[in-house]
């Protein structure tokens, strides 16, 4: 067993607000630079999805919106602005559960969320709304070559929401784009301390990692979207990604 | 908005194998002085459930259980021992799913996860299990109140199990006991960034500050069952427990 280090979440504080078109890689190096945060070797960037949406322009103005019939009944039933409607209805694969006043569907990249991870807040102010990241795993990919070749340092990065879940109350920050490290963490087989064999443990580490970001991310009043992660001995991967945390419909017990 | 400082989820390392009727607020006490880790006002304390069922004595030798006829057919489809299975219904208030080898129950403290959270691993080595802590918060609260004598600081402390959820692959730390803090940090009716008024934003930090604190314990292959969240400024409760973090039946979709 390796001696167990400290970990570390390390705010960057003063990330401009992303504009569509900003280069997030860059804004990140900056920052960092002007607050004296150097990047290590292993370091973990843990951001948060509406910059990225923001910068790759997944903002929609709520007036440029043409609502269908079933968006006006939605609207009514979530009480949400009937073109934010349209545009969670767009974004959905399917509904998963529409009970309540709450809009539970399946996003196009398998995610189960409220409202199809469509958002009001941090945008504009109310009258737009960011939709999730086209392609989050390939964001998280693009921003962790970007900032290592920046940095020169090896990197991982994870790309975060906050979902509501069953069974519990409350939200918590999951991992939507995960690139440089294994989501999970697969420890069947290990021993524990009795020589016992673990049967069941699979440790979804980059959720793990999500949440532990947000203790920094909620407290700041969303102004701080973006924190590093230090210490934390993660299973390097080049090709892993978030989906491996979607779980498939036929393993899923509550779909 | 208070500049953000960094938060450390520092390691205990070297606590001893915890037998029924010991005094975790000493071992720990002791283990951290070992360590020289001086405990500071506001530090979070976060316990792996199974030291406090082993402390508490809930652990059941699966010889000692006359298994009914429902527990040897559980038993058969959970592919688990019919000794394992008796019990896991006996902890169980309702059955929740039962299909495909998987059995959710609802606990009598309201938890839903797999086997009514009774546990084969780092028991003895497969003889016996140990069952979830009769009252978590009840635990909670005794071992803050000693560790706060002994440190003579102001602490929290969270009791953590690890449960799988549906829509998503892999198992997280969540709190099932909670003293000294809110579980959830309820943020409606905060302003965002633009001035839009947060209208859902209850984020489950006690879950949170589990799901750190598993990156540490997790890592250490069993042997870190206790480990310090530092420089998270939560909210002081001296009457909120994880109670707080069960969805009520009536606000459930997926149930």
């Amino acid at each position: 067993m390796p001696s167990p280090r400290k970990i570390e979440i390390i705010p960057i504080p003063g990330m401009p607000l992303v504009k569509p078109g900003d280069d997030v890689a860059a804004l990140i190096w900056k920052t960092a630079k002007k607050q004296r945060i150097r990047l290590e070797d292993g370091d973990i960037i843990v951001v948060a999805q509406v910059v990225i949406s923001k910068a790759e322009g997944s903002v929609v103005r709520l007036k440029s919106v043409k609502p269908s019939a079933m968006a006006e009944i939605v609207a009514e039933r979530i009480q949400k602005p009937v073109g934010m409607a349209e545009i969670i209805l767009q974004e959905a694969k399917s509904i998963v559960r529409f009970r309540r006043g709450h809009l539970i569907t399946q996003t196009r990249h398998g995610l189960i969320c409220a409202n199809s991870g469509v958002d009001l807040s941090n945008v504009s102010g109310g009258d737009a709304v960011a939709t999730l990241p086209r392609d989050p795993d390939a964001s998280a990919r693009k921003l962790r070559e970007q900032l290592m070749k920046l940095s020169g340092k090896k990197l991982a990065v994870i790309i975060t929401d906050t979902f509501g879940r069953p069974f519990r109350m409350g939200q918590v920050n999951v991992a939507i784009g995960v690139a440089g490290l294994r989501p999970i963490h697969d420890r069947k087989g290990e021993k524990d301390l009795f020589g016992y064999t673990l049967k069941v443990k699979e440790i979804a580490v980059a959720d793990e990692l999500a949440s532990a970001g947000e203790l920094l991310m909620g407290e700041a009043a969303e102004a701080l979207p973006v924190v590093v992660i230090r210490g934390y001995p993660y299973q390097e991967s080049e090709d892993a990604g978030a989906g491996e945390l979607v779980r498939p419909a036929k393993y899923d017990l509550f779909i």
